[in-house]
């Protein structure tokens, strides 16, 4: 058959990453490929005690339709975290919405804005994903450059100007894939652009709990007197993946519509999942689990990072993240990491090629390392055999 | 602040049904509002001991990211119930991807075949949350006339050739509003004509299961030489809808096309709710849950065609379905349903107006009733209710 199908299907192909994952899922294999936060660390004795509870205690109601917004006291602890923690002050219920994992919330948000054709202003490098969900409506990407303290703002408002974008897609805090945290002088300036320009502004906080210093970055949104800001969080990185619940905050007039959207989309969150996180959080210390994981990924980083100060490839840089899950590389330019990944799997190594990583620019150089899954010392030993193997590429 | 959205915001509106059912959760109330299976037929017990089970047996790997076409031992008894009972007979595990509810299948639908401005056909009524996943990527909506054995065919072939519809979306078993069940030679005859002219069908089984009768009416699967129709399917009525688990089948090179849109709208469903779907299908007589579920759905519809037969309003006419949850009523010309459902909820009776399962008509005296989740004696009691202030509407 010769189906008839949408014209967005001919930006949609597998995620390079998901495609990896699945070739390399091998034992023995040491795996800077994912971003996986490591299983060893998921509460799942607690999770298992508090699962059967709520099915008790909750009966039908955790297992009933429900509510599109999401079940109201998890909504409520994430008001409260949201206010304190994350320096927002004024988020309240209403300013809140609960989506199926962070994807979820890219998905509902690209339906809110993007007509074929629009654009989105997206840093370069960004998380792919993203990328694939603002796809599906159609967007065009106009990257913008940065540096290591984030978004360069310098053009940035000519820019803006000229392609009038629908929103700027970005990630302050230990960006996946570069590991960049912006600075507050970065994001303070470029509110002030949107602000003055009216552009809405999605910010991606999928890692913005774990931040290994301290630092006090504040988010985007205690910087928007106008009201352009949406935030998406997410469980799935201090927490678990697997119970796919995130949210979006934002002004309320934006949540309304993201409601909506929702109801046509997947109708809600499963509610017994969100109990499920919601009792959790209420049994335990949260900052005291997160200063937990940040310990073993402040660990690992520095492994990967002694590791590489220590090879010292002629000619290979790479960032020094705050905090998050991955560190960004570029290999000298005579390395072309989609080629040179081929060796490096041959010798049980993995990371992802950071081609498909841009919204634009095609970088062969580049590559994302993370060193949230392994052990330190997988970290070392697998450093050394990529080092090893790009001195072979580069001598060869 | 004036926001720039995508123009498709301007279709998206609250859904009526979710609208109510937030009005009317007084307690007292008689609610054929709804499409709601009663909780306490939900499995929660047996739920409860495998939730706790499967954290402690599969250990992280629940909670972890998974693969986007879902977990493969729920893909293979989805197989083998699709070969077995649905009598499909060449179903595969690359035939069928897992999603978030049925209703995120209508939306990675949508996606796969829609462009703005696009055709699609449905029937009249249809259910009114696929139309609104279809709204979001800009569908245009064409009625297919129907009668009490399915769509009509005369005239629709000619209607098809001029409309070129990228697909027709059908509810083919028990279809949610009107409890319509097609007859055999209907399906065929409608697949004939989709084979013909190659056009796409959506067919949604959500209610497949719920058959009260022993009909063994085949899905439009079983006639589609061409590999044509996409099957949606769902836990959602058969255990419980809050765990979100449901899927689609249909030919290989679209399933795989599915996951990649899939990829880039909520990466996954999550896998603790597919395993806990799965041990719970592993640990009963699925059957025998069908025909528990079957025997009470029964007795309700009974209990409401028999008060309706009772009370015979002169000119008021409804369905006798044969599955499912609801029927349909028509109610005599002269009684907006819209306006009169208020006058029933003064009398604490509710249901759905007809007027939004409507893609193009506006009947004003159309009403969905449904019967899944009230006693047989408050059936009686809700209809005397809503007939007698029907009555008195006409009267005054």
């Amino acid at each position: 058959m010769q189906y008839s199908l949408a014209g967005r299907m001919e930006n949609v192909k597998a995620s390079d990453i998901r495609e990896i994952l699945k070739i390399i899922g091998r034992p023995g294999l040491i795996s800077f490929a994912g971003g996986l936060p490591p299983a060893s660390l998921f509460p799942t004795e607690e999770l298992a005690r508090l699962a059967g509870d709520i099915l008790v205690k909750h009966g039908g109601l955790s297992l009933q339709y429900a509510p599109t917004e999401g079940y109201v006291p998890l909504r409520e602890w994430i008001v409260k975290r949201l206010n304190g923690h994350w320096g927002m002050e004024h988020i309240e219920l209403d300013n809140v919405i609960i989506t199926s994992g962070s994807q979820s919330g890219l998905d509902l948000t690209a339906k809110l804005f993007i007509n074929e054709g629009d654009w989105v202003f997206a840093e370069a490098p960004t998380y792919m994903a993203a990328l694939a969900a603002f796809n599906l409506c159609g967007a065009r990407f106009m990257e913008m450059e940065c540096d290591d303290n984030g978004v360069i703002i310098d053009k940035l408002e000519a820019k803006l100007k000229e392609h009038k974008p629908k929103f700027a897609y970005v990630i302050t805090n230990s960006q996946n894939p570069s590991g960049r945290t912006w600075s507050m002088e970065r994001r303070q300036a470029f509110m002030e652009v949107m602000t003055r320009l009216e552009i809405p502004v999605v910010e991606d906080n999928a890692y913005y709990e774990l931040c290994f210093e301290e630092l006090n970055y504040r988010s985007l949104a205690t910087f928007d007197p106008k009201g352009l800001v949406l935030s998406i969080g997410s469980f799935s990185k201090v927490l678990c993946p697997g119970l796919r619940v995130a949210w979006i905050s934002g002004p309320a007039e934006l949540i309304r519509k993201l409601v909506f959207i929702k109801q046509a989309t997947d109708l809600q969150t499963s509610y017994f999942n969100q109990m499920l996180v919601y009792d959790y959080l209420c049994s335990i210390d949260f900052d005291q689990r997160v200063e937990m994981l940040c310990s073993v990924y402040r660990e690992r980083r520095d492994a990967m990072l002694n590791e590489l100060d220590a090879q010292a490839l002629p000619g290979m840089r790479y960032t020094r993240p705050k905090g998050g899950m991955f560190l960004w590389a570029e290999f000298p330019e005579a390395i072309d990491t989609h080629q040179f990944l081929n060796k490096c799997i041959e010798r049980n190594v993995a990371f992802v090629p950071g081609r498909s990583f841009y919204p634009q620019t095609q970088k062969n150089n580049m590559a994302r390392l993370n060193f949230s899954c392994m052990a330190p010392e997988l970290i070392h030993k697998g450093i050394r055999i990529m080092c090893e193997a790009a001195s072979e590429e580069l001598d060869g």
